[in-house]
Parts: structure tokens; C-alpha cells; sequence
């Protein structure tokens, strides 16, 4: 693995694993004298954590962060910095029995083909645990970005198939599905619990969207700012399909309904997602992302041991139905990476050429 | 700009306008000793290339590829291949009347406002033009993975909302939209071709099947194998979403449905699109992208000039009123491009441990 | 600061200030199935810990190496590995005194101006003690080059212009000063020791020699061998100035006296330090580096404040003498680490065209 | 061969072979809006081409630079900026003696290892030929430092064990060996002549000094500017040995000798060579790197052919009896592609946390 290094100019590294002692992430390219809002932090994690509502698993994790290096009298050195969240509630025993097995729909099978290793407690480095590490940098980035007003929301907009109808962004936090729409999120709530009660689980669909990025940011060709937030958001485990501004809708529209017309105040309408050519073009940042269902069910399912006998396996253990919730705080810290990456290098370049 | 260099071990540089002297590309990290074959280069470019049929656009490029360096004798040395394709048939008259003014869905507006120029001719190197050095570097990718016996086929899946409903590779190059379904193909070809009469274009889906792949490739956590892709596909102009596998779909799904069993011989159904954890699993792997209506239409637009006037526009010039049959080989070219790094950097490590 | 990364396949992140918690490193890329030797690691940091003998700093830190993540059952995973080493013998209240002045020969000053940060804690990021996340690191790379029959050995070739007579790779490790010409050492010593009395520090040239090289590592153009390992020691703090093979005495020969014949059995001679063309030629590869004498000296010199104001100082504190020899262990690391990433690409792409 | 690119935000992209069809350059990442003077770019090359003056290859290469991309009437757009220079004098013929043998102290025995392939024709890659690019691409990088008021000038300090015994920049240009002694120059230029009346060929040491760079570029910890000024330098074939500000010549210093004392204006003197810690001081930056004897001599030399078989060789061929003069250029050009990305980067991220 040498792809644990995201960013070019505010570049994150992340390690640790599920069953390991602990989650690391160090950001190197961090401005100095950024006063660090750690609390800032902690809620992000408090977000993503496990066990905060009745639809999320039961693993207990308090996910308090710690700083290890980078900071002077809380104020960024310009050093890396470089913070562990501590793994408290690991259960070595509930992954024995998976020893020898690879779980369908996990990276069990894959990586042991390409590692020759079976880290079975907890799916390793594979697992969604690993995702502290990228809220924690996203919340230095959105720190960073807070100075340009530029800001970061998402939320569930679809769960097993239900969708939201209307748009309250003050919602979207008050109930346990992260769903902007507070009577769909009722009725999202009770599709998962059932799904979970049958042993199954359910996905869902997030989005994203960033306001206040000015026309400019990102860089074409091959690093388009589009490009850059699939790839950052196709990175997150679970999903499996990523759309900006109409996304694949477009596909059956017409160049007439499809292009947004310019006015002197920018952009009079956002069927592109707010970039154009690869660079923000001054709307808002809009993506969604697939998420699916959680592969890891209670039913019987037909795998294979490491050896190629087959197998079934009820996958036990402490899961979430639907963890399409969970993924809002890590989809938005990495399109807050993205974000930081290419502010930093339009000031870089910006008018140096005239200098 | 700083990114028109793509991948680690393989690195392909892409430079040239729409309207300049010529489009090229650099390959660095190329092995030695690899006998490349010339003409399957010309091939791709001939599949991508402009008036190739009559619903493509009239600009009348033969695309003759050159070689630069890198060859002793027809086989590689190690030492970076450079390929150059001489622009001919450019207009710069047809776009003088658009040197003011930003074009409705082009990265007109938004590279204004990030680099202070205005390359009005032919929309320089936002051009799909670019593409020209995608698809040469794509297909030494592509003799390179050969070895391996990966194969790269892709196809429009869809065009203004009507859809193939069948699937047969060899019908794929013989038609002009490059549909597997040719009774569909007829009918998409009348929607492109009443969409240009109307002045106006049409959107589609292309999808790319690699085939061969074995399980191992991949680098998790941030450049997962589907991220990477992710990140290939949406980097070309028209490309508004990428999903892998059952993509957008399968979050309507349940867990025991996404979910592949995994038999003895491998994967026994393929949800996952060939891709778990970011690593292939050995099934073949599957990605759809959502290509936008072609931005230039000769309907009146509302938009404004380089000094903020409302004014109105017809993009008049020589444009394709659908690109996805087009973006089938530029597509193909990114995804061989991701896939012959993902194996190199297989090579690298893999027993490396153990040596 | 976003250079805290080094290499390309084996990547290494090191983190953590003098004066904080701990200094860690985070090796992203290692192969997986390396039966890890922590002991092994644990005595490379032994070299190069403060506190070893009568000529080095008396600061005493045991530098227990801690891992976090990365190991299965003692095996590498394939995950990142990530190490720790908690700082314990740290006097914040030897530093106060410094907090507005800048030292003479430190970092101090341009990383002020840089920053506009003035971490005065023991040098914070631009002390020494950050080159024990290299020493971990190094120690990594070296098991994975064993298994290539690749080993590295460095000694201090001259201090305070005092220089080796003979050598006797025997004899390195059993003086303080790393001399492999035993006699010259304690001539060596006498003079570290009468310059400290002096309230001065000397200076030195540390030689590194890996032998096992086989002919074939190093990319050219910009990324030779020669050029890594120039960076990567050049990189550590108190070095000025590293020489391949010859190095500057070559400057004054003839081309028939510098070049190198060859026989059946390789080089016949190895002016060329093992290194032609930025690619390794099977002799061995040697290097030398330059080291200042300490800039911490309890000697007057003139300085300002942060607020420019002139000042004189004495840099108290707890500092080596002469750091030649504690520069040795950190000097074969980061040869380590050019070499193993040197190897890992010529795996890569080794017959990867004939494939 | 993956190391054809070179820099971070300002990257340089070489490639082409001695007796290929052209040398070319491409750079990504240029600042928009930079009016290009290409006529400096080559006055550069015509420093740095065969034939200018007795002492140098009668190789006959008028070196005419043409631009294929990056420029818009004349003022840069963003986009790539590539440059092509053919090669015109290339004489196939000289070098089909050699096809089959290894020339002692070229990269040939290195690289066939490497490649398994000889690409015999006047050296492929490994010809000096290809620091064209680097001097194209240098003049576009110190046309972004003039804006800085940043300037960089090379001269020859020592040839054949000569040594320059003052300095006036204004001699430098005015004699064939660029020494900046016009009466140590004459007696350089005779032992290069005499050298090369033997059939052999002489060293020397080239000096770089950087003025006007502020106190504060550079990236600690592995990318420290002294680092990357190092890994550039040695990174041009003939280059042995870099060193900074006193080099090799500290290690015999004290500490008291060595460490610069500060004032309110800044360093008061410059040991250390205006980088302390990695980042620039504010006081020149001053390097010198040691150049080897051309390798290519007329005298027997003992050398093996592609199977081992013992052989004499005298190289022919057109051949500079002393490369040090042709280096400046090439020094001084590596010298500005470090410092114009180091300004880049510095730009990027000061003051971002306050902001």
C-alpha cells in the first residue's frame, strides 16, 4: 500500500487499524498560525462515531482526539500535524470465526490476493474505522476554508430507495439519518431498522455541497476539481458511484436544458455543479455519491474459505444497517480536502505571472 | 496549471491547444524492450478522431501520430516515448466572434476567472482536442497490458434516454455510435441526428469493460482502484458521473442483494463491478460515465461578455451534436492508463516481503 | 512545511517536535509478508540516541520504539507502519531564555521569517531528534535489503580536520566517535572533547558505503541514484556538502586517471563511487557528507530578537560536542531509503515489456 | 525510466535523445499571464551549445528553440508550455563503433544492465545533449524569479586543479571558460588545450550564486532547500559532488568559525550559504559542484563488449576536452527551476492561516 497520502500542497496521511490500538493521521502542508479549534474536531468525530443513534452499530467508541505534534500554544507551527484517536472497544473474539473465511461484498477477498495476509480482526485497515483519520484532517481543512466563508454540508438524500422531497438544512442534524426532510427521514429511519431486524441492510445516496467557492479553483487537466472530488469521494469504502451537478441525469437532457446561462452576477442556473472546464465557476459544489447497502449481514451467504472450500457464513458482529449516515461527515471532510488543496495552489500561481 | 501529468510509475504529460501547432504527449516510465506497434496507435486515434461519419463533427483532422523519441529500432529503450499529432484543419476565423464572450457550458467563464486569459480559439486547452494525447498514451497502456491478457472494450450504453437492450461486441465499431445494440443504434443515431437539425445536442452513458484483470490490483486507501478510475474518467471534458458496478443503483438495493457470493472459481455474480476494498477481485471490472450534452449548440444562449454585458449567443463552428460515441476510445485510453500503473505497482511490491 | 514525505514507493512521513510528545513515522508502501525484527530497529535507534557516551549530548531518552499499526502477528500487513517514540528527558526550561532570540547557526531565523512562528522548544521540528523517525524508517528498509544481499555501512572518515588512516569495519562500532581506524580515533576524541572544554563544537566528514548493489538501480533523468542520495543526506541538518566516489577530487584529475575500467567482472576500479549514469553499476556506492561543527556553542556570538534588536548569546542547553558520529546511523538510514525505493521501481518495471 | 519530470508546482517534463529527431521540454504549471521572452530563452541556449568556442565539441547545433504550446500572443495561458529543439548535426555513423561495447564512465554498462537495451547513438538519453530542455526550462524560471528580483549566476571557479584567484562577474561571459579571473582564465583554457592534445580531458569545480532570494523559501524536512539544490545539481551527468556556502571545508571548521552572526540587517556573514534549516536567510545562495573529466577520451582505456569480452577502446567522436564551461548554464538553470518552485510553494501557503 503506498496510497495512504492524500493531497498534493495539504497532504494527509492516515493510518491504524479497526482492531489495532489505534487511528493515526498526520497533515503535513498545514499554514502556520492557524489557531486550531480542536473542539471543532472532536464534533466532527462525535459525528461519525459509532453508537450515537438506535440505527448505528453498538460498537462503543469515544473517539476522543488526540495532538501529537504541530501545535504551539494551539496555534499551527507549520509542522506536521499529526493526532491518534485510541480504538477502546475492540473484540478480538467476534472476528476468530472469520479467520479463514472472506466475507462477500468486503476487501477480504481482494487484498488477501493481494497481500498474501488475511487482517482479520475488524477488516483491518479496510475497515470503515479508518475514516477518523479523514474527518479529522477535514476539519483542519474546513478550518482553513472558514477564512475564505467557504463551507461544507451534506446529507442523506435517499435511503433504500426513499427520498427526501424537501430541503431544510437545519434538519438535517435533528434526526438519526443525517436526511434534510424531516417526514421522509421518519419513514428512511423505519426502513432501516426493518432491514436491520431481517438481518439485511440498506443503502442510501449523499450529497454534498460546498457555497462560497469563488470562480478559479482547480487545476485542469488531469487534477480537475471534479475529478479530484470523485476520485476523493470514490475512495470512501462503500461507494460506488459518484455525479456532480445533474450528474447522470444529464445524460438524457438536451445541450439547451443542460447548460447554464450566464448572467453579469455568474451562473443563472447549476445543472453543472457549480464547475466548469475542471474549475469552480462561482455556484455552489454540488455531488452525490452511492452508497451501498452494508455488506456485512446477518443472512447466510455462499463464500469460500483461504484455502477455496466453500462455506457459509452469517456475518456477526457490530454493524450498521445503513451507513449512509455515517458517511456524510467523512464525504464532507474529503471534499473539504479537495477543497483546501486547490485553494492552496490557485494562491500558489495567482497572478504571479505578472508579478 | 499542474496537472497534466497522470499516474506514478507510468506518467503520461499531455500538452497542446485545440488551435495551436499541435497536441502531444510524453510517456515516462515506460519499460524497456516493449516492440510497439505503431499502428494500433493510428487505430485508436482513428476511432477517436473528428469526421469520421455523419454525426460527427466536420473538422477534418487526419490525426497522423509521430514519434519524437523513446524508440530504438521500434522498441522501447526506457527512456520516455513522445508522440506528436499536427493540428491541420484550424479555424481561427470561426472563432473570432466568441474572443469576448464566455460560451454557455464551456470552462470558458470559469478559466477566465482563474487565469486572467482568454483562449478564445477553439476553446484551446479545454478542448476535447486534448484528448488526442490520452488516447495514444491509452494504447501503449494497452500493448503493455496485453501481456497480461487485459483487455479494455467500451460502448455507449445510452443516447438521449434510449438505451441498448442488448449487448454484442462485434457490433460495436459498426455503427457510428458505437452502440452493442443495433437495432438501438439506429434509433439513437435518428435522436443525434434530429437533436443537430433542431440546433441543439444530446447526452448519453458510455461504459468501459476491462476484462482479465486479475485479483491483487489496487492500491487502498486513497488511490483505490475505483477511485482512480473515478478520478480518470471524470477528468475528460463531458463526463458529469462515473459509477462502478451496479453504480447509483445499488443504493436501492439490500445488502443481500449487492452482495457477491464468492465461489471456489471466484466471484459468482459481479454487483461489485470487479472492485472490493479498491482492489480487483478477478471479476471483470465494470464502469459507466454520464457524458453531458455537447455545451456547444446553435440555439440562442443567454450569457455574458469578458466585461460582465448580458448579450446573446449562437456557438456557431464545427461541433459533434453527441460526443459519447467519441469519448468510447478516450475513455478505454484513461482506463487502460489507470490499470497498467495499478499493475506496475503490483509488480513492485508483490513477494517483496518475502524475497 | 509539506516535505515531510519521502520516496515514491516506500514512502516516509515523519512527525513530532523535540520538545513534544513523541516523534513518529509512518511508513506507507512496505511489501507485505516482512517478518518485521523490532530489535533490529530498536538497536539502530541505540546508535543514534543522545547519551551514549562522554561525547555526545547528555540529554538522556531511552527511545523505546512503540508500533501502532501496520503488523499482524509480527508480519507487515501491507498497511502503513507507524511507530512511535515518546520524548521523555525534555527541560522546557532550557529553552525560555531563547524564546525571543535567535541562535547563530540554527534554523531559528529563516524559519521565522518563513513561519512567522518561533517554535523555541529545543528546535522544535528543525531539531536533530527528528531524525529518529529516519533511523526507524532506515532500519525497515534495510531488513526489506538483506533480502537482496544489500548492506550498509557508514563511520566518520575526519573530525576536526583529523583524518582515518586506515580502515577496519571491525572497529567502527567499538569507539565513540565511529572510526574504523582505531589509533586516529582516540585522536579524534580528544579533539571533540577539547573543543567542548572550549565551550566550541568541531566538524566532520561521515562516509557510507552499500555493498550488495547489484547494476540496474536508479531512474534517470532527474531522479538518479546519485541525485536521491545527494538530496536525501543533504537533507539531514548539519550537512553541507556529499560527494560521490571521487567527489570533489575528481574535479582535478584526467579523464584517464577518473574513468573506471572494465573487466568480465564489472568495474575494475570505483572511482565512480558505484554510480554511472544515475544508475548503480554493481561496484559499491559510496558517498560522503560534510557535517558542521554543532551550532550550539556555549561560546559569545552576536545575534537579534525577534524584534531585531542586537544581542548577544550563549546557547546553554544539552548538545553534542561534534554530531559526526550520531550522524552516522542517520546517514545510513536515508541511503537505506533511497536504495530500497530504487529497488522496489526496478522491480516494477524489470522485464515488464517482454512480459 | 520515470524520473523525466522534475519540481512540484513549477514541473518540468524533458525528453528526446542525442541523436533522435529533437530534444523537447514541456512545463506544467507556468503562471498565466507571463509575457515570454523568448529570445532569452535562447541567449540561454546559446550558452550552453556545442561549437561555441575552440575548447568545445565541433558538434554543430544551431539549437533554435520553437514553442508548440503554452502561448497566446506571446504571454503565457496556463496551460503546458512545450518547446521543441531539433537535432540537426547527429552523426549515426560516429557511433556504430561502439554498438557493442561499454565506454568506461558513461552510463552504457549502467543502463544496459538496467534496460537491456544499448541505444549506442551518442549516448540516447544519457547524452549531455538532454540538458537542452533543463536550460529552456531554467530561462522560463528565471524570468519568473526577475519579477522577485531574484538572479542567478554561474562561473567556473577551478579547472584542472587551476583555481580562480578573484572575482568580477563581468569576465565571466567574456572568456571561453567562464572564469571569473580573466588571468587565471588563459591558463585554465591551456591545460583544457593541452588535455585535449593527449587525447584526455580535465575536471573542474562550477560555482552558483543565487542573489535576492528572500529569508523564508524552502520546505523542511526532505525537501529543504539545500536538498533540493543538492539532488538538482548532482542530478547533471558529469556532477560528482554538491556543496553549500563553505562545503567540505567546514568539517575542519569550529563552530565558533562557522556559524554566521546575525544582525538587525541580517546574516553578517556566510558560512552556511544562505540557507539555514533548509529555508533560504536572506544572504546569497551559493553552491559549487564538482564536474568530472569527460569521460569520452581518445587514449586506450580497457572496457568489455555487451558479452564480456575484454576489448580496448579509444572513444572518437566530437567531444568537449573540459565540460565545466558548458555546465554553467546548465547549474544555473537547475538552480532556478528549485528556487522558482520553493517562491511557488512559499506562496501557496504564507499567511493562509491567518487569513
Amino acid at each position: 500500500m503506498s496510497s495512504n497520502v492524500f493531497g498534493k500542497l495539504f497532504r494527509v496521511v492516515s493510518f491504524g487499524e479497526s482492531h489495532g490500538s489505534a487511528i493515526g493521521v498526520v497533515i503535513d502542508g498545514v499554514p502556520s498560525r492557524l489557531q486550531l479549534d480542536i473542539d471543532a474536531i472532536q464534533r466532527q468525530l462525535d459525528r461519525r462515531r459509532p453508537g450515537q443513534s438506535s440505527i448505528t452499530t453498538p460498537r462503543d467508541e469515544s473517539d476522543r482526539v488526540e495532538v501529537l505534534s504541530g501545535l504551539l500554544e494551539g496555534m499551527t507551527t507549520g509542522s506536521p500535524l499529526a493526532f491518534l484517536v485510541k480504538n477502546r472497544d475492540t473484540r478480538v473474539e467476534d472476528y476468530e470465526h472469520l479467520k479463514n473465511i472472506f466475507r462477500p461484498g468486503h476487501a477480504d477477498y481482494s487484498w488477501y490476493h493481494k497481500y498474501g495476509v488475511r487482517d482479520y480482526l475488524g477488516g483491518g485497515r479496510a475497515s470503515g474505522r479508518e475514516t477518523v483519520a479523514r474527518v479529522i484532517a477535514g476539519s483542519v481543512a474546513r478550518q482553513l476554508l472558514a477564512s475564505q466563508d467557504v463551507s461544507i454540508t451534506g446529507h442523506v438524500k435517499e435511503v433504500a430507495g426513499i427520498r427526501a422531497e424537501s430541503f431544510d438544512a437545519a434538519e438535517i442534524e435533528r434526526n438519526a439519518v443525517r436526511c434534510a426532510d424531516p417526514e421522509v427521514a421518519v419513514r428512511m429511519i423505519r426502513a432501516i431498522e426493518e432491514a436491520r431486524d431481517a438481518g439485511d441492510s440498506v443503502g442510501g445516496i449523499v450529497e454534498i455541497r460546498a457555497t462560497g467557492v469563488p470562480a478559479g479553483w482547480g487545476e485542469p487537466v488531469f487534477e480537475k476539481l471534479d475529478a479530484l472530488l470523485a476520485g476523493a469521494l470514490m475512495s470512501i469504502g462503500a461507494v460506488k458511484g459518484v455525479e456532480i451537478g445533474d450528474g447522470f441525469e444529464i445524460a438524457g437532457k438536451r445541450g439547451s436544458e443542460a447548460n447554464d446561462s450566464i448572467g453579469p452576477e455568474g451562473m443563472r442556473s447549476n445543472h453543472a455543479g457549480g464547475i466548469l472546464g475542471g474549475v469552480s465557476n462561482g455556484a455552489d459544489i454540488i455531488v452525490r455519491c452511492a452508497i451501498k447497502p452494508t455488506s456485512s449481514i446477518a443472512m447466510e451467504q455462499d463464500t469460500v474459505t483461504l484455502t477455496g472450500e466453500s462455506v457459509q457464513i452469517r456475518v456477526r458482529g457490530r454493524h450498521d444497517p445503513c451507513i449512509a449516515p455515517r458517511i456524510v461527515p467523512v464525504a464532507e471532510a474529503m471534499a473539504a480536502l479537495v477543497l483546501v488543496d486547490a485553494w492552496l495552489q490557485q494562491r500558489a500561481r495567482e497572478n504571479a505571472g505578472e508579478a
